[in-house]
């Protein structure tokens, strides 16, 4: 493990003792759906999006407690898409990141019951005080939240993926598509970063610019993990996308040319990062990480 | 149909007429999820919970944009639930409100998105200006919704409801989980309401008194309904709580004793507006209401 993956396990160290910290317990009759929400936003991950919230904020002078809980709001959020998407109407995943599904774990009823709860309190903690002293900061990351993960974001983005058009779907509708269903909760993590540290309009248009970037590099890669990766490595059902007849970014594009649009966007992404100069070198980095991952 | 259910109807077509311009246009490649959230939020229904807010709001002075607008945000948190509850995996039903549930006109994997994207529709309007100039009171009310539909409000009753624990549950758990399940969401709308208004504690306490008590008597009203009611008067199916062996107000205090039981809350409901007087003879007279409907 090189510096850069230490650093990123460290973070979602973080990340993850602040969300256990957060989620509710499971007490009560209802223990049943807390205790799923906890296992779907706790389990092993990444933590990228909630790096990148990190970082940006970090590198503009933001307050580590308020990342944390922005942080946590987002895992919440990328947590539930994950649960209903995983669901056997949406995608029917049995396994993920190398665990039951929490449908598979729980139930469906329980499953549909937690994602629907970890939206609820994502909103909550946006909300508290806590967060940020500052009342206005606050409903702009609900907005701004809202909108990354609505009908005209990640939700819409993944009715267009459920939906027949995307069999013979074209690179434009295909990169539509992504920017909605994954892109727009990348971009909301490094906007995150920018709103809670007070960053100029500048900073955040190039911040949004990197991950918008990333978030699209990170969107090929998974494709070209699901075309070319095994369960083993990726800790899901892979070859689904070719298997499903699906138009992905690698059938479309090629092998080659897919890994070449995700150099090409990540490169971009850390041209964006220009203004801030070497303090955005974690960021540049994590750029580059969104190619190597193996998962 | 007698001066109050006009008025009950009027209100329902002016909250309805605001839902439809607010509601995002079904347009794009995504236009079938939005598409199927205007189906689940613009149906038929009573539009108790606004009644309520409008009310509540308007007999201390609330502004009715506000007030639609927070009108519209409920409607939409409930419509959520009742798409999400409907579904086969939770309790299977095929009607709802004399049409075709969501999963039944769409698809499940629609309703899964269309009542996730209504959720996130809702913290979005509330977290507008339009809503209310003052940004603390609207993130009052965002706290406040998601406090009554998250794990330990709406979707714990939910969860609650789904449980087996539910068979043999006594009036303690059952009154519990339908103050989680339905109470909590109606509680809301009259805060609401009270928190546009800028009401003082005392008369936001009595708003919340009376709330509680309309929202377990409209409750018992319902599984009354269900125990002696026809598909026809209800527009849903009915007769499902004691086939699927559920504990139910009526099985636990007998069908009289149901009726007693809502009759004496919504008594107790209305005590609470002493303080207002006459300026709330409307919200009296939707306590009464509650216990005479047929559906």
């Amino acid at each position: 493990m090189d510096d850069f993956r230490a650093l990123l396990a460290e973070t979602a160290d973080r990340v993850t003792v602040a969300m256990d910290a957060l989620l509710p317990r499971a007490n009560g009759p209802e223990a049943r759906v807390i205790s799923a929400m906890r296992y779907a936003a706790l389990g092993p991950g990444k933590r990228l999006r909630p790096f990148i919230a990190i970082e940006a904020g970090r590198m503009i002078g933001a307050d580590e407690t308020g990342l944390l809980r922005v942080a946590t709001a987002i895992e919440c959020i990328h947590a539930y898409s994950l649960v209903h998407d995983d669901l056997p109407c949406m995608d029917d995943d049995d396994v993920r990141r190398g665990r039951p599904t929490v449908h598979k774990e729980y139930d469906e009823a329980t499953a549909v019951l937690a994602g629907d709860a970890l939206q609820t309190f994502a909103f909550e903690l946006l909300a508290d005080p806590d967060t940020d002293a500052n009342p206005n900061r606050r409903l702009e990351l609900i907005t701004k939240l809202a909108q990354a993960s609505g009908a005209k974001g990640m939700v819409g983005g993944q009715m267009i993926d459920m939906s027949a058009d995307r069999i013979d779907a074209d690179i434009n509708i295909i990169t539509r598509m992504q920017r909605m269903k994954t892109g727009a909760l990348i971009a909301f993590a490094a906007e995150a970063g920018a709103i809670l540290s007070g960053a100029t309009k500048d900073d955040r248009r190039a911040l949004e610019g990197y991950a918008h970037d990333v978030g699209l590099a990170f969107q090929i890669r998974d494709d070209l993990l699901d075309a070319e990766g095994s369960l083993d490595e990726t800790g899901k059902a892979v070859g689904k996308d070719e298997n499903q007849g699906k138009a992905t970014f690698v059938t479309i594009l090629g092998l080659e040319g897919a890994r070449d649009r995700a150099r090409r966007l990540a490169a971009q992404a850390k041209d964006h990062l220009e203004p801030f100069g070497e303090s955005a070198k974690l960021l540049r980095r994590a750029a580059d990480y969104v190619l190597e991952r193996r998962s």
